[in-house]
C-alpha cells in the first residue's frame, strides 16, 4: 500500500487520482493540504470522497504532513511559483515527487531543485513531472514508430498546442505565480521536440505577447520558440489560447517531424505517415500506453524505467525558463 | 495583342503560357531567349509549338530581344541571380515585367531594382511576382474570408511549405545562382504571412541546414524563420524538401491565422474555420480566382488593379534575403 499525499489541485492531479481510484487496494490518500490560502482544496476533498475513497485529513502547514504522514509519494500541483520548494521539502524527507510542470518558474528555483533531485536519486527517491500528453495515444503511438525508424533520421520538429482561454483565476494572471505561457503550455511541445528527437538544444530565440488574452492580466496568449538542435536539426513550437469556444476540444495538440525518410505527424488525437512504405498517407492504428502516474508509481523500486526520466523533467523545463528570457529579452540565447 | 517575350524557363513561365493559349486572339510569343548558355530555352519552345502558338525567335542576348521585338510584356524566368537586372533592363525600356520569385538573391540586387521599379512606375510601368499561390482557390478563398473578419484581429500565422527534393539541376546547387531556400520556398509562406496580416516585419531570426538535401549541393533542405510583426503579432514560417516521393501531391502548403474571433487554416487544398459562428470546424466552399497572368496583363493599363502590388514584391524579397541573413549569421535583425 503506497501512501500519495497531495499539495494543491490546481492542474492535473486528477492523472493521479483516476490511478489511485482504479486501485483502492494499492494505494492510499490520508491527507491533503492547500499549499497556500488562495487554493481552495475543498473540491478536491470532495471529489476523492465522490469516488469513494476515505476523507483525507487536510493539512494547513503541507511541511507538517510530510512530517507526519511520512508518505511514499507527494503529488505537487499547487502554484506553479511553489513547485520547486514543494518538491525539495518532499525528496529531502526521501518521498518519491511527482510534480506539475512547470517544476520551476525562476532559474534559481530549478537550479535549487536539480541538486535536490540528484542528492535523492543516490538514495532511489524518484522525480517525475506531468508531462502528460506523452502518454496520450496518438504522441505515444508517433513516439514508437518514430524509434522504430519509420521516417528515418529526424530533420525538423514543429510543434503546436492550442487552448481555449477562457476565464482563468489569479494564478494565471501574474508572472510572479504563473510563470508564464511558455513554461506552462509550451513545455508539452517542447517536450515531443526533445523526447522524439534526443537532442539537445543549442540556440533559442522566441517571441510572446499577452495582447488577446480575454482578460487573463499579464498571461501571454501566443508565443513561438525557434530551437536550433543539436546536427543542425530545426524546430519550433507555436503556443496560443486563441482556441474558440465553439471547437470541439479544449486543445488543438500537434507535432510534425519532418525525417529523411518520411514525415510523420500528430494531429486531432491521429497519427499521420508518409514514408517509402506506402503510396500516400497512412493513419497509423493507436497503441495503448500505460496511464502516466501507474508508470511511475510501478517504477519507484527500479525494478523498470518510467517513461518520464527526472533529468528530461528538469532540462526541459530550463529549456523553457531560457526560451521565455530569449522572448522578454529580444536576444537568441546559447546553451550548448 | 500584347507582345510577351520570356527569358528562361527555370520556373513558373508556365503560368504566362496558360493564360496566353487561351487567348491567341490576345497576346502573341513573337520571341524568347535562354538567358544564360546553361539553360536549354529548346523544351519551352517546342511547349508552345505544341501548344499550337508560332514558332518563337530565339534570340542569344535578351537585351538584343527587348530592343527589337519592343514586347509589352517580358516573362524573366532564368537564373534566380539574374532575375533582378533582367528586370531591369525590361523596366528601364518600358516594358512590364512579370517576374519569377525571388527577384533578387543579394540586397544590393535588390536596391537597384527596387529603384528601377519606382522609376518605371512613375511612366505607368509595372513589376510584378510570381506569388502563384495566392491565386490557388484554397489560398484565395482564406484570404477573402479573413478580410471579412471571421477570424477578428489576427494575433498568430504560422506557415509551412514542404516539398519533395527530387535531384535538381545546377541552379540549385549554389547559393550564387539559387539564392537560398528561404527566398526560393519560403517567399511563398511569407508571402501569406504578410499578406494576410498586412503587418510589416519589426525583426526576424532564423535557421537553416543543407544537410539530408538528397545530393543537391549546398541547397538547404530546411529552415525556420521567426518574425515578430507590427502589433506584437507572432508569425513563423517552417520550410523543408524532406516531402516523400509517395506522397500524393508535390507540396504541402499550409497557412494557420489564429485571431481574436477564430482560427483559419488552409492545408491539403482545402479551408479550416473554427468561430463562433458555428459549432466546431467548417470547411469553406471554395472561390475561383482569377489566374495570376491574367490579373496581372489585365492591370496594366492602370484601370484595375492586380492582386500583387511591386511593393509587396520587393518587400517580401527584402524579408527573406534579410531572414536568410539572420539565418548565415545567427542573429537576430532589426527591420522595423
Amino acid at each position: 500500500m503506497k501512501k500519495v499525499c497531495f499539495i494543491g489541485a490546481c492542474g492535473h492531479s486528477g492523472s493521479a487520482v483516476s490511478v489511485i481510484c482504479e486501485k483502492p487496494g494499492e494505494y492510499a490518500v490520508p491527507a491533503v493540504c492547500a499549499g497556500r490560502p488562495e487554493i481552495d482544496i475543498l473540491p478536491f476533498v470532495q471529489n476523492l470522497e465522490r469516488k469513494g475513497l476515505p476523507s483525507p485529513k487536510v493539512y494547513g502547514d503541507y511541511r507538517q504532513m510530510l512530517d507526519l504522514e511520512k508518505p511514499d509519494i507527494l503529488v505537487v500541483d499547487a502554484y506553479f511559483c511553489d513547485h520547486a520548494i514543494m518538491s525539495i521539502e518532499g525528496l529531502e524527507r526521501g518521498i518519491h515527487v511527482y510534480c506539475e510542470k512547470p517544476a520551476a518558474t525562476t532559474l534559481e528555483d530549478l537550479d535549487k531543485l536539480e541538486a535536490a533531485c540528484q542528492r535523492a536519486a543516490k538514495k532511489g527517491v524518484h522525480f517525475a513531472y506531468m508531462l502528460t500528453t506523452r502518454y496520450d495515444p496518438w504522441f505515444y503511438t508517433a513516439y514508437q514508430a518514430v524509434r522504430q525508424g519509420v521516417i528515418g533520421e529526424i530533420r525538423m520538429l514543429n510543434g503546436q498546442k492550442s487552448y481555449k482561454a477562457g476565464k482563468r483565476g489569479v494564478l494565471f494572471h501574474n508572472r510572479e505565480t504563473y510563470g508564464g505561457t511558455i513554461p506552462w503550455v509550451g513545455i508539452h511541445a517542447l517536450d515531443w521536440v526533445l523526447w522524439f528527437s534526443g537532442k539537445r538544444v543549442k540556440t533559442v530565440s522566441a517571441i510572446q505577447s499577452a495582447m488577446a488574452n480575454n482578460g487573463n492580466g499579464a498571461m501571454e496568449a501566443t508565443a513561438i520558440c525557434l530551437f536550433q538542435l543539436e546536427d543542425e536539426v530545426a524546430a519550433h513550437i507555436n503556443i496560443d489560447y486563441l482556441r474558440p469556444q465553439t471547437a470541439e476540444t479544449h486543445g488543438d495538440d500537434r507535432i510534425r517531424i519532418a525525417g529523411t525518410k518520411g514525415v510523420i505527424e500528430v494531429r486531432g488525437g491521429k497519427v499521420y505517415l508518409i514514408n517509402g512504405e506506402a503510396q500516400g498517407e497512412q493513419v497509423l492504428p493507436l497503441m495503448q500506453p500505460p496511464k502516466i502516474f501507474a508508470d511511475f508509481a510501478g517504477s519507484l523500486d527500479g525494478k523498470k524505467d518510467c517513461l518520464i526520466t527526472a533529468e528530461q523533467s528538469l532540462y526541459f523545463t530550463r529549456v523553457c525558463l531560457i526560451a521565455q528570457k530569449a522572448a522578454d529579452t529580444g536576444k537568441i540565447i546559447q546553451m550548448l
